[in-house]
């Protein structure tokens, strides 16, 4: 088995696993495929990846690190072009888990859906940092066929760049990440167009905080919404309800506002003292 | 003329003003009101302010630093007492300015209405910081027969403590921060009631940095909304057609939504270069 990692998709996510992989020993080499040749070329010319990959084979693992909608279709081509025949694992980054897992059907054994909770509204293959995965958990979503061994090599990676592991049903990562990140992200954008007629030249950090995920890539954002669209909608429709409810509150019933806002401090309180 | 100012209202705001005033003497002597006799002897005991004081007369000027619901009722108590006859200047910390002017009518000259673009999800005389306003904005919005010189005097002061001062007029400003500021938090502050259920153990920081603003005062934020309900409603009507009909597209139109999500990113990094 070669030490090399073959890693498909050299942006932000894809190109931090390969530079940390590489820093912290855990592969000796990366090289990389990207659909954008001016993206790939700047991958090896910034040393992201050591070299432009020539094919899928003679690989020691493959990491997928394109946009959702891509994911299934590169897992096909890691498997189809031989990795499954030498056990190798193929792990992707995608956000979504449960749609890439049914386009699979049958999903390859060494294929290991993987959800790095690190990112940034940064984009490229410029803004790939070593550190990105340090302390940061990784959500695995292995179904009953995935082979526990590639479960574990895939979790040492991951564990040897510095995030910690979690495992979760994929349904249930995908209901909860509608609701902590798609959800956000979604009002983030929503917000920023209203935000849009301005002026915004004088506005706090409350503001800045809001908005900050209103500058992620929006090709990656609409296949993350539009492939976990069912979840999505169905949270979105639970805080329409509470923000209409508040806009009736906020001008004819403060006392019954406060009641719920005191309520909510006390959720963002417990929040803040788990997530310490 | 005294240099001492009086504090009414010793929380974060107030109490980061009056550090910031000693430490940069534009006053050198600071005593304080509070309706909460525990918030102002810890006030007193942290060196916030030097002592209580007795009476609304014989200092240089007057910083009201009081929930919004009760600025109104503090101008009018520290004109009653003879600021007025000083000459001496009135000033305030509300994020809504409209309401408390129209409350006041006719609106005392020496009364320069202001609103300090700095805070924190944080509470209390022991979170006050003396480099809070330091490049921070303050918005200044007096009226037709607000005293120049109060004006001028007051604008010295907030230079003085490392802020730069704008002036607006109240309805534009009331206008413009139910956007920029009372609806992010209202949707931070809904967004947490929807996210209770959790489980919220694994998270992003785009999460954490969408509801930071929920950790604030209920009290203080049930004020701020219900005095601008108007125009916080206003924009939460515009917000929620936005969001009907990219819950819609998310689902059934992705294309549109890409080509949506692609114009907000636009917006938004145009902000950010405004914002550099």
């Amino acid at each position: 088995m070669s030490d090399t990692l073959l890693l498909v998709g050299t942006g932000l996510v894809g190109g931090s696993f390969a530079r940390a992989a590489k820093a912290r020993g855990v592969f000796h080499r990366v090289v990389g495929m990207d659909r954008d040749p001016a993206a790939l070329a700047e991958a090896v010319r910034l040393g992201v990846v050591d070299a432009a990959a020539e094919s899928f084979i003679g690989h020691a693992a493959v990491c997928i690190a394109v946009p959702v909608a891509g994911i299934a279709a590169c897992v096909r081509d890691a498997v189809a072009d031989g990795a499954r025949h030498n056990g190798v694992p193929v792990f992707d980054v995608g956000s979504v888990k449960a749609p890439i897992l049914e386009a699979l059907q049958p999903v390859p054994p060494n294929y290991v859906p993987c959800h790095p909770i690190a990112g940034s509204e940064r984009q490229g293959p410029a803004e790939a940092r070593a550190d990105l995965f340090e302390g940061r958990a990784v959500v695995l979503t292995p179904v009953a066929t995935t082979d526990p061994d590639a479960v574990a090599t895939v979790t040492g990676y991951w564990e040897g760049v510095g995030a910690r592991v979690v495992t979760e049903d994929p349904d249930d990562h995908d209901r909860r990440f509608a609701l902590v990140s798609h959800l956000p992200h979604l009002v983030a954008f929503a917000f920023m167009e209203v935000a849009a007629e301005g002026p915004l030249d004088v506005v706090g950090n409350g503001f800045r905080d809001f908005v900050r995920t209103a500058g992620a890539d929006p090709d990656v954002w609409t296949d993350i919404l539009h492939a976990n669209a069912h979840e999505v909608r169905g949270r979105l429709d639970e805080l329409l309800d509470v923000l209409a409810s508040y806009g009736t509150m906020v001008g004819d019933d403060p006392a019954r506002l406060r009641q719920r806002l005191t309520q909510v401090v006390a959720n963002k309180q417990s929040f803040d003292a788990l997530d310490r």
